[in-house]
């Protein structure tokens, strides 16, 4: 079955992009999640995205903070689509640098980019795409979209002022 | 087979918009172009992202300036995954608000954002996102790529100073 | 009597947005509050926005954060003033995202917009927009403009380097 | 019957600020338009602000461009509404200026600020405000908003890629 | 002798203008420290600013936050040198806000603006602008611009890694 | 008498930096301009601001784009009050690096910075500062308030819709 | 002897990279300019940033718009100084994209950034690497100074008002 | 052997700043650090700045916060490298002010820019700059890019979920 890579750039991003793994767990999505650094392990970026789809991937989830490469030098190797997570990292300037480092790429290269810090919206967003042509998944998205909703209804019952 | 929907706030988008159309005919990919306001047909909206899966849409791209609500509100109603454009209208600032408007969404309601003016970009990635489990499409974003290879190759054969 | 209708995208919201309730109450303004996310509960934000005129609101403050589009949103299914307090969530852009999501609305589709996390203001400007042909409101926010003449006046006496 | 006051800091704002004017003489709302500067003419526009109610004006839209005082300073003497339309004028900063001039007032004495050069917005604001308890002009406002979506329907059926 | 205004907006300013006034006493020169509202006390901001040169004050420092009007409004009214502290209160848009509404003043009412909460360097302009001609506050200028370069020294002798 | 020194750092903030002498000039007031480079030509910059004041002069006006060191140097120099004027030259980002390196002098070296490209207002402000002990100048000063007043009220005779 | 790469993503930026060239030929240093795109041929980059110092190149000069990741992975592969040029290309989010994704690298692999569209400046830096170690480079560095001063000192002499 | 000097404006900026002369002493590089201030001790910067290349240093690397002028005051006087580090100081907006004033010199005088408190990365561009004709350098840096690789490879070992 269809497999979602997660790769960040750092350990310090794994709290964050944990949160997309987690998420595709409870969609009962199969995952592998590891580290990769654009700028520290260039070869084994390379490595890793030439191979993606050979190894079964179909999508990848990449989050990276800074002047953040990783997203889009994957992108640029494979033709898999590529979801980038900004990440909001300490001397980072507001997580613009990251957010822009990762959407403003050039035609012929897209990044699927989301929020800064979304890495659970990352882990959704790979769902919806494995879901474009699954039933399966998209019954649990449909499903999770409905939790949503119940969250919001649930808050306004307890409301006090 | 698998479709594309197209949907922009207003015809002024078109200019832009229309080329994530002809880089989805390029790869021979069938989709759907409209117009859709959030804020001028919101029920229009509604409707084309309720009905969106079951008219046989895989991907939905959006498109949108200013305070662009259209992609994130798709988004809200369809578990598509939902491409989105931020489009530099006039009076908008600089693109800032529509880039924002559609990356910032909150989590379980993900967009999958491109560059500021990105259509060409986000007819890229509905190819991906289609290609991901598709042999033919994943063939012809690899023949892309090389052309794209092959284009840097000639500028620099062509390079005069 | 009217009524003005305040509205949050999250229950995260409430600290902030029970500043408008606060003040609507000190000027004896009738009001209901409560949660309407424009993500998470589309059609319940369409209900809500398509029979608040009948149900007898004369205004609506809408507050969210992040990519906004609850206030805007709102104001395209509805002919009411929509005031709109952008909030400045956590993983929000220092707020810029919120603000410009809820300000930056296309022509047709207005959104009175305050200052982030200006929900108090939102309150005084529903009180405002009550009070133009309305003279007790009016006197009341006379009233109000004398006591906030005062507490200067006093700060002023008590004012020790 | 309610009047509509609309100011602006300097008569290159004109140009902007007369489709706030256009577009209440097309919902037959009566206003009266004219040029008051708070830098340049403060005893002007103090005598303007306190007087405003008096000679039965219900809602003010004021517009400036750069360090935008006017709406502020307008809405810090008279207890009625005051919408404020930032104008991109030379020498601003992109906008940004006159935008969080007028937008980030302090609690007590908002302004219900519009888009970015958003005057017609701010006319359409200021009916809004006055139909909120006046059935004729809501009337009007929802055939306003219908001819907004038969405008959409119009460039949907003229598509031509 | 000559005399320096210093106002601020608000109370919770104090912290930071009194650094102003601190820096005025250890050049001897006079001051007068109060409150003065642009938008909670527009009249007395309108009597101060008139009666500014009759009451002996050579220059005014004016501090505030958010749309800070205090600084502009106060030097559309005198013809005295006004000097504009930005300063960052709390739900301010990180400073841009006061910033920038005190520094974009139109032409013909400068406002003189010093960084964000440079309070004391408020009170070192004023110094210089009062030591432009005279003779004594300028030795004092002088002996303090020996002091900064002392404390550099100072830090290289104690300078331990 | 006294006598105002204009620098910018290149020629071709010429078109900008003459109209604050061309204020001057409507002022009577002496002035002399030239070019001082920061960057190009440190030690005439070190030499202007050492003998600025024994030469006769009492405000320096100085004009500077992109990484624009000339005020703030200047103003560590000498102890005269230094005016900068931000300019927006070609290949800055958008004013927003002349404007920050001039306005966020650290404590000690205050420059009093007027809005981008504000050249006329620094010439103003020149005039308010000598005006402050000289009733000539101060005269003047409240008759050019003056004009500005009646070029609005003659805008307001002339408004034609 | 030593010599100088220039590489840029795209032939559209020649314009502007070739300033580096030219001054290169002045200061009679021995350069290779060609175009390598880290997103269009991202093997093509590797193999230049790995054989770049067995070449004989002492300093990569790397240019590019938008998320500009050429200089920044170059850094990561080569251990010779990369200076970066960011560009700003049509579609930038005026520059602040280039800049951020160049200038925001992590710790370990730095890029030598220089301002927006300033490839002649980063052939500046080029040469004073170089010129380091190098008296004849120095010599004429000392020499280029003396230019820019005498330009200045040209332009005052010529200047009228 | 070739020298770096270090400098930074205030001694505040010593805990950042000395992650540069950390670095150099583990690439076994002479290095003498120490506080020039351009604002407070300008005759010490200048003769810095004219002296550092008889002096023996071949790199200048240069941290400044606020309205830095340091690094490119520096480079205007001597033609070796000027490497500058922003510092994000209290009072700084979000550290935009040093990264702007220290990256965007103008023509003739570059500065090498790092990260917003890079002072590390300062560190490694000095050693490749001292590198780029130094094999003993260079294999220490080419050492360095191991340990980053392999403290990837390790974190990428130890990553438990």
């Amino acid at each position: 079955m269809a497999k979602v890579g997660i790769i960040m750039g750092s350990k310090s991003d794994l709290e964050i992009m944990s949160q997309a793994a987690s998420f595709l767990k409870t969609m009962e999505i199969e995952y592998e999640l590891t580290i990769v650094s654009a700028h520290r392990t260039p070869q084994l970026m390379f490595d890793y995205a030439q191979t993606a789809r050979s190894k079964g991937f179909s999508v990848i989830i990449a989050g990276a903070g800074g002047a953040a490469h990783l997203p889009g030098m994957v992108a640029s190797i494979t033709t898999l689509p590529v979801i980038g997570v900004p990440i909001k990292s300490s001397n980072s300037i507001d997580g613009w640098d990251s957010m822009l480092s990762i959407l403003q790429m050039p035609n012929g290269v897209p990044v699927a980019t989301v929020a800064l810090n979304g890495a659970k919206n990352a882990g959704t967003l790979a769902a919806q795409i494995l879901g474009a042509n699954n039933e399966t998944i998209a019954e649990k998205l449909l499903e999770y979209k409905k939790t949503l909703r119940e969250e919001v209804e649930l808050s306004i019952k307890n409301l006090v002022l």
